[in-house]
């Protein structure tokens, strides 16, 4: 294994076992399992799980796989690819669903930075999360520069959209992919930093919304708009048909679908 | 528009009143209701939902629309195409998840019919039910040709088949597509009788199972089973994505959504 991949795989790694050490902290008494699986052509993952009280389901799941031949169309040959993507599903329908990936990929052609973030209200949008998830985006792209959040965001409003019911999934967030510039070091830093930043645009909306009380009409919005959340998943993200694609771990990959949705 | 479509629409429709009666006589006070929708290129249908006390979700759509351009590879240039849908979630896990459809397809380079049922277990199969299916379904189809439920069975086989899980959805039924012979009024018979003969399939099963007692456990058993229905639907069904591909009605493609699942 090269000096990038490996450091690269700590990075991930490290930031996995941040998050999960963090969301355990809203937890009175659940903690999540861990379950490592190997892929079939080298490398493999983990998954973690948490059912718990507060989050209703919550994934954090690693993985760095290789093969012989890239699945998708934006690359080719052989192939190594490792990243971090986590789902947060909240009991409560006034804490919207949150989601953030990151991912570094190899091909024959080269390699290059992948990820993003999106929150997505279940029913219940209060546009002072809205306001306060963007800014907090915004505030660390444009320490890199200020060309990104423009440019990430918009990404995000174009990803994170369901054809079928004409409207985004949620209030957005950022998303890139194919991300490199001539700098490697300047690319893993600001792609870092995306990843560490995640929690503090999700956590402070979290601490408010999970103490409101909520009506059981309230709650089968929520299962209804998580239905939504599924059909995206299931028919457009590029996450989940790589991982078909790439033969990948069938727990791993729907890990992300809700503990409860309803149509 | 020909007679033959005009005739074919009428068998549809007919067949598609029969079963929403035939239902409706399980039902203490719930009735269908329906929904008329339009396509924007021509034609439309209408969607009969029933979210009842026995049958948790039950919907039997009609559909007729037309194109300039037939959106899947099988046929090519202006199409029309006709067909009934349906799908039964019942309340009680003990009751199988039934679904049927019949299609009318013509394109530029000539018409076939398709369609098929099957049935999944959610999670309690039960040995007699199987059979009864199976044999059933055989009986009707031998009185064409010996030669049909071989084939269309293992059609079903195949085509019903959820790969990332590795098994099929169910315990199988019958598919086809493409069905066409020398003989168009015989062909017309033969696909008019599956319609027909579907509830007598299915309804002596539910007869006997919705009155069986269950748990709790065995309720979120069936909503675990009904995820993977979720997953063969959006990832693999062929009507979910030529309704798609289409641009048809959203909600009626939707339509066979579980009314609740769990992951």
């Amino acid at each position: 294994m090269t000096k990038t991949r490996e450091n690269i795989i700590t990075f991930l790694q490290t930031l996995r076992n941040t998050i999960i050490r963090e969301i355990e902290t809203f937890e009175p008494t659940k903690r999540f399992e861990k379950k490592p699986w190997t892929h079939i052509n080298g490398g493999g993952g983990e998954i973690g799980l948490l059912r718990g009280d507060v989050f209703e389901k919550a994934a954090v799941n690693w993985s760095g796989v290789s093969g012989s031949q890239f699945p998708m169309q934006d690359g080719s040959g052989s192939f190594f690819a490792t990243g971090v993507s986590l789902i947060f599903h909240m009991h409560n329908p006034h804490a919207p669903t949150a989601h953030m990936n990151v991912r570094y990929i190899e091909t024959e052609n080269g390699y290059w930075f992948g990820g993003g973030f999106d929150l997505t209200p279940m029913g219940f949008p209060y546009s002072d999360d809205t306001k306060y998830f963007h800014e907090m985006t915004k505030k660390n792209l444009d320490q890199f520069s200020l060309d990104l959040y423009p440019a990430f965001s918009q990404n995000a409003k174009e990803y994170f959209y369901i054809p079928h019911r004409k409207k985004e999934r949620g209030i957005g967030g950022i998303f890139f992919d194919h991300y490199k510039t001539d700098d490697f070091s300047q690319d893993l830093l600001l792609w870092q930093s995306i990843g560490n930043q995640f929690l503090e645009c999700v956590l402070p909306i979290y601490k408010k919304r999970v103490l409101q009380e909520y009506t059981a009409q309230e709650k089968q919005k929520q299962l209804e708009q998580r239905a939504h959340y599924v059909e995206f998943n299931l028919l457009y993200d590029r996450g989940t048909k790589f991982g078909f694609l790439s033969q990948g771990n069938p727990e791993a990959i729907l890990c992300s679908m809700p503990p409860q949705a309803s149509w």
